[in-house]
């Protein structure tokens, strides 16, 4: 396995960075790093050593890979995905690009790996809070089945990539806002609308009733998420904690803070307790966006297909 | 009206800050600014002038002030509020001290400010998530009837008063962290608790469905809530965005953000949608927490007595 061919595409940005250490980290030896032209020839750290960044053309990307794992806009993702995965390579995306296309498994290994085997060429990496939020509810759902989900969000600076990280801490003061700097379309951003898209074809719950409201806080790394949940058995705090506990990639703490999350590999779950205003349930989750949240995730769905030897290599 | 005397208590705080130059822009004459005794002797603007800071002791309120404002921890209030009271002025505290006490008004004047004339000496101001909230569930209520609310909060660090913001001032990065610096017994924060009972006793619907989750961001000043609220005849968003329209104090924007609140004296209301996980509706509530949150809402109970004769001035 440690012996694949792997490409990071968009190597030289916050989840690209990430994305390589946790290849060195897991023993990854045969790994190119490739970003646009600007970046080309750059030299970036890899385990001990280093690597020269590839421009990332449709040629470079078209043979010799068995995985590639592209951090790229949705544009480049289009442009660039199709050519790679055409030459062989199993193309794990981390954009929105293909995340809702009929027959692109979008995958959450703990929550539906299986479907990953299922793969033409591409696997979707969700949106960064589709993969925290999803890890909590599907073990819900299986314990209970989910009738109704209810989210607000305190995303940091990291999701929207290394230029929002460094707007951030070149703010002179810390006084920052809380923004929703995403696209509008009618009632929902482009995240709420992701986020329930994505939540409902991963459970394959097509029609889950499902309400975000999605806001970016000013930290760097680590989403919040405060979430009401009901399910069609209604379940006690006790029970949901122990669902949770018993959960893989979750861990049960008291009040997780975003900063706990950094660096950590687990959704962190928390206050969970009685709905008050309804017959729920309500948890506060933190997870790192950078991690689980967006390289480790893409990771593990190329370790789990190498592991089933569902990539050619 | 801007004969009476006045005394601000805690004037050296943040919401004591504000609360001086709320009162000296609109034209309070004999205004006494008292703190601790540390404080005492230092010299605040006033207006065009200054005032000497005098200690507040039971003895200093206890006699020649006609309204107090009261910006000082629980514990201070419980000690200075009743002489200050026996000795004959309105006492408006902002602390939690008195709010659910039984015979102490806790009043917003766009939603219950009658209640405040059957005060015996004291009317409660209720926390700054309180306030905003109430200007918007209120007028709801009045036009469909509230069946149920959940509501998370992103609320800055001067709500936690001028340590806490001096604290986020002196960070050397922006990165700060979403926390619940609250004391917590059983479920909820007492945030969490305050919220509720508070909201209850005001709005007069002892047993409405409630449930609260309460962050604290990394903002100097802005409190933001996503709010769900349920009403008994249900409400289009078009009928909601036209009674918050014709509310008081309340401005209907796109997406207000806890910047545009700064400085403002209304609550910011916008992203009025349906609630697509069940039958209600979605807003995004923001407002300037020192001055409606705080300072003005205990002004306007002072001027609404003052102006309808209820205090002995």
């Amino acid at each position: 396995m440690h012996d694949a061919r792997i490409g990071v595409v968009g190597a030289t940005g916050a989840v690209g960075e990430i994305t390589l250490a946790m290849l060195a980290e897991r023993g990854f030896e045969n790994v190119r790093a490739l970003a646009s032209a600007r970046s080309a020839g750059r030299r970036l750290p890899y385990g001990a050593g280093e690597l020269a960044v590839e421009e990332a053309t449709p040629e470079a990307l078209g043979s010799g890979l068995d995985v590639c794992f592209f951090s790229v806009g949705t544009s480049a993702s289009r442009e660039l995905v199709p050519p790679a995965a055409a030459g062989g390579a199993l193309c794990v995306d981390k954009s929105s690009a293909f995340r809702l296309t009929d027959g692109v498994p979008l995958v959450v290994p703990e929550a539906n790996g299986e479907r990953a085997l299922g793969h033409h060429g591409i696997v979707a990496n969700p949106n960064c809070s589709t993969i925290q939020l999803v890890c909590l509810l599907k073990p819900l759902h299986e314990a209970a089945g989910l009738r109704n989900v209810r989210i607000s969000t305190y995303q940091s600076a990291s999701g929207a990539g290394r230029a929002s990280m460094d707007r951030l801490r070149q703010q002179q003061s810390a006084d920052g806002n809380v923004v929703m700097d995403w696209e509008f379309e009618g009632d929902d951003s482009d995240e709420e609308s992701k986020l329930r898209a994505e939540t409902r074809k991963i459970l394959e719950l097509p029609e889950l009733p499902f309400s975000a409201t999605c806001a970016r806080v000013p930290v760097l790394v680590g989403h919040s998420q405060a979430i009401w949940v009901e399910t069609e058995r209604p379940l006690e705090p006790g029970e949901a904690h122990e669902v949770l506990t018993a959960a893989p990639s979750v861990r049960v703490m008291e009040r997780p803070t975003a900063k706990d999350a950094v660096g950590s590999d687990e959704v962190l779950v928390g206050r969970i307790r009685r709905d008050t205003a309804g017959e729920g349930l309500v948890l506060w989750g933190v997870c790192d966006n950078l991690r689980k949240g967006a390289a480790l995730n893409a990771i593990q769905i190329a370790e789990l297909l190498l592991s089933r030897q569902a990539i050619a290599a």
